[in-house]
């Protein structure tokens, strides 16, 4: 049933040699891996608002220039980045770049926070495109959190299917939604072109009360938020087509041209309609609505912008399983994250993503507004020690031309590692859990690491030297009568060896007695143990026994202990049984080499 | 550790021997068996008040007729009660009095509307126990269920501990509960006489508006449920010192004198103070209020009250156990509720007791006012169906004086049918539940012993003709390199049969000819069978090896796969080991006749 399911959701396995066809063109690449950084659109140009407009209304001018500079921050990030994708065509992640060149340490800074944002995104970018739909239906406002929860679990079941078939389905929504957002911007350029712009706004370079650095930076590094997903095509080279650098720098160029024109194209509206950010609606809405009014066009933007913003999610889903499947080739993370799944995915990276992210949308109800200020130094801090690493990197191998390739990265660096401070510095009350969570992600890769190098020490073996050693065998069978279930774990054992001991705790001499005549009735060629237990305690004596044989016979012998389970056709019928093999089973886990073998016994009705 | 605190918590374990010194004598049975019953005083005379005040304040004066009713009904079970006790000196709960005269189906809903009883008896009480303690402390008043919850796993671990400690403990609440009542009876009556009765009390059998027979019904009704209860002492005979049945006929017979003369004289206080019913405060505390004013002995009156019907929640805890034992030993409940526990009780009956009565107070966050009708209906099903099964008995066995006897259980049942009616009439609307939960139970009873009954045919042998039938074996030991773990389990394969064969599931060639090498370096003296996987998956091709070797080799071997488990030393170190393991396990747990047999390795960092 399960299977079946299982089946119909995600498709059928595929075999390990399709894993090349399932390689991204650029076209391709474009939709998968830039609605992250394509998103951003939505809600970057109302982050700058929403801390100008504490100032007054006069102060929302200044999101012109602030936009200006985010643009200027873009084109040195990509251009950085452009840089490391040369330089790492095999996947340059900031962990690669970062461990590669500043060493271990660095690189899981890297590496977890980028885990750690990777779960924000799917959670900031669901619950923004959850906000797109009741910016339209209002009505919906009190379901934002099953809405949510139902796109973070049908991305899940799209990325379990396999890439390639996602980045179909993926494809058409960032392209109707960059179409989308031009037609917006020209139709409202025109408008304001015609009609003039809103009566009451700013006029450009007003005075603003009240004005401060602070107040400015925090503006800037909020609209930095607009640029998270932007180092997401560098991690995924190996999933491009070949030649897969090429491809992937292109991808990168083109995607940061759309972006910068977009967010520009939006700020702008947004001054030339005098938007105010407002709690009910997005700002994306309301240049709509200004544009065409509530009519068809109007629908249509919101619901492609909600789409964008669901996609953005799925680029976290590319990128966390391939991040994870890194770490846990390096032993920073369980061995599971390395099995690729039935459909070529790494299904456990893909489920532990939705399953968290899940999570953080019911701890949160849904309003994750307070999350992307985290988001975002998540973002910018393996951002800066990516551009570190590359510094190192150019300082060391000294190709042609290093000396500039230097400066783009160091550029790079001071600016994000500036912003990195700018948001520690004005919005620290929002991300201190990132010095909380950060410690504590890097001490679980170093002590998961350390568990799995001790334990390849323990298993290591000397081929030449160390051969099986065959030893004698002891078995333990606990009986509680004679029945059909006796008969069969002996018959099992004496087919093993003759030196076969059944077990019997009895509370009563009378009851005692009785069994054993019985046994010897039955005479099954195997002497019977008869423990008193004068506690009632069925455990406690065969423990003692179990311990006695192990000092007796544990240097001769192996010693197993059969444990009868019955395999029941309904699982509550579970409850009516096995409890005594789970006891026994608990108490002897811990026992130094006793074989626990489970003789199943079906029923069948 | 959990070994350790449970020692602490519970005490020492205890011989059987030891079973005879547990029994009770009158004065501790009066202690363990009568708190339930003693401890609706503190809630009867308001359950009345709390219908007639719909009425308006003139209608408070008809507490005194219903009073005297229910006295009247009292006797009545009383004297039914005892005439039970006599016919049934090994125990006479409604369970196997019904059973044992109207067959199994009606023993059945006696025992089930018991067992749902108890549960709320527990709820009950100690929310009105808490209700107690609040109504001296109104800053308390939020604190309700975490107070309850404390008080129910307080008394979940005095009943590990055993009867009769738990009766030592019990018995001096009991009898300052009834110390303090008298006096307070006492005090209020005198107090009544010198000062005269309040001002504004309405007149005996002034008019009152609106009267109806169906409202004094409902009243009544009410004031029912502080006779629940009195069945704990003819279920609990087996408990009682020799002769049990003429300590316990005595004991009834004194909480019957003290539980009417003390129901009696709270209602006359309660009428003659003028006391209406309130929320925030119970009305035994007004009496209190009204007689001592807020002093010493008011708060001691308040603090025996909750004392006691903590207690009442003890009745509950010996008689559950005992009646699951019961139901257990028909095998209409599972076998775990017949283990006596280390301390002679029923533990896991005492413990599914306080689990459920704590999940119920979560549930209706404390206020169980809207339970008690539920749990006056789950008391009245079983006392006539008991009384029913009373007459049939007289009919059947006609001992000397058999008419007279009849006639008390004819007087019994007629008296408890007619309120059972009156209840569901007067209160459908909270007592509806009973026919939801009741139904769902006694399928339940069914389902159970069907399945123990067909269990029992499936593993029954013919001890003469079935003997233990020796065949050959066949390991499988699936290996995924050449390490320590395959090394020991290869050695104890080989001690068992020669027939051992290690499965590599290989996911391309050139691993697969590596692995071949090195295994042939090794040379365990055991075959290597390679498995090729196109489908990454390990679990498929290795189900499917086994299914070959099952359909090859079933008919004259027992097959068994080795599955060596990592013991780790931290319970998180789990998760980064044993995912295939414990998938094998999952797929062969169906899988017909093949033993499963786990190999432990110690890692010891």
């Amino acid at each position: 049933m399960v299977s079946r399911l299982k089946r119909f959701l995600i498709g059928k396995p595929m075999k390990s040699t399709h894993l090349e066809d399932e390689k991204l063109s650029k076209l391709k690449a474009l939709a998968v891996l830039s609605s992250d950084a394509l998103s951003s659109v939505a809600y970057g140009t109302e982050q700058i608002l929403l801390v100008l407009i504490t100032l007054g209304f006069a102060a929302i001018w200044f999101s012109i220039p602030i936009s200006i500079a985010v643009l200027g921050l873009l084109l040195i990030l990509i251009l950085s980045y452009r840089q490391t994708i040369f330089s790492y065509p095999s996947g340059g992640g900031a962990y690669i770049v970062a461990k590669d060149n500043l060493g271990t340490a660095s690189g899981l800074v890297a590496g977890g926070s980028l885990l750690v944002d990777y779960i924000l995104t799917v959670a900031v970018s669901s619950s923004a495109g959850t906000d797109a739909i009741t910016s339209a239906f209002p009505s919906l406002h009190d379901y934002r959190v099953p809405i949510a929860l139902i796109v973070i679990a049908l991305l899940t079941i799209l990325n379990l299917r396999g890439t390639t078939e996602s980045a179909s389905v993926l494809a058409y929504p960032v392209y109707l939604f960059v179409a989308a957002v031009f037609v917006l911007i020209v139709a409202g350029g025109v408008k304001l072109m015609v009609e003039g712009v809103h009566a009451s706004i700013p006029e450009w370079g007003s005075a603003v009360n009240n004005i401060s650095l602070f107040i400015l930076l925090k503006a800037f590094s909020s609209g930095c938020s607009a640029l998270t997903g932007v180092e997401a095509v560098s991690n995924a080279i190996p999933n491009f087509k070949k030649p897969a650098e090429k491809n992937a720098a292109m991808t990168l160029v083109m995607m940061g041209i759309i972006l910068g024109v977009m967010f520009l194209g939006i700020s702008l509206l947004a001054y030339g309609f005098g938007i105010a950010p407002n709690e009910k609606e997005t700002v994306v809405s309301q240049i709509a609505n200004a544009t065409f009014g509530r009519g068809v066009i109007y629908y249509a933007i919101q619901a492609v912008t909600a789409l964008i913003l669901f996609l953005a999610a799925n680029t976290a889903y590319s990128a966390f399983p391939l991040l994870a499947f890194m770490l846990a080739k390096d032993k920073f993370m369980p061995h599971m994250f390395k099995v690729r799944g039935d459909r070529l995915g790494f299904s456990n990276g893909i489920i532990m993503l939705g399953v968290l992210s899940a999570l953080l949308i019911i701890l949160f109800h849904g309003d994750t507004e307070n999350l992307i200020p985290l988001y975002a130094v998540g973002v910018f801090i393996p951002f800066t020690l990516s551009q570190l690493g590359m510094m190192i990197r150019w300082l060391k191998v000294k190709p042609a031309g290093w000396p500039v390739k230097l400066a783009i990265n160091t550029i790079g660096m001071l600016t994000t590692l500036t912003i990195t401070l700018i948001f520690i510095f004005t919005k620290f009350s929002q991300v201190w859990m990132v010095f909380v969570f950060l410690p504590i992600v890097i001490f679980g890769f170093f002590r998961i690491q350390r568990h799995y190098m001790n334990i390849a020490d323990q298993l290591r073996i000397d081929i030449d030297e160390e051969k099986p050693h065959i030893k004698g065998s002891t078995i333990v069978i606990p009986v509680a009568g004679i029945t059909r279930v006796v008969l069969h774990s002996i018959s099992y054992a004496k087919s093993l060896t003759d030196n076969v001991a059944a077990v019997y705790v009895g509370f009563d001499e009378e009851e005692i007695r009785r069994m054993e005549e019985k046994w010897e009735q039955w005479n099954p060629g195997v002497r019977l143990i008869v423990l008193r237990s004068r506690y009632r305690s069925v455990m406690r004596p065969l423990i003692k026994f179990i311990d006695t044989v192990e000092w007796k016979t544990a240097e001769t012998d192996h010693i197993t202990i059969l444990i009868p389970q019955f395999i029941t056709k309904h699982w509550w019928q579970n409850l009516l049984h096995n409890q005594t093999s789970l006891l026994i089973r608990a108490y002897l886990y811990n026992q130094k080499d006793i074989v626990i073998a489970t003789v199943p016994f079906h029923l069948n009705r």
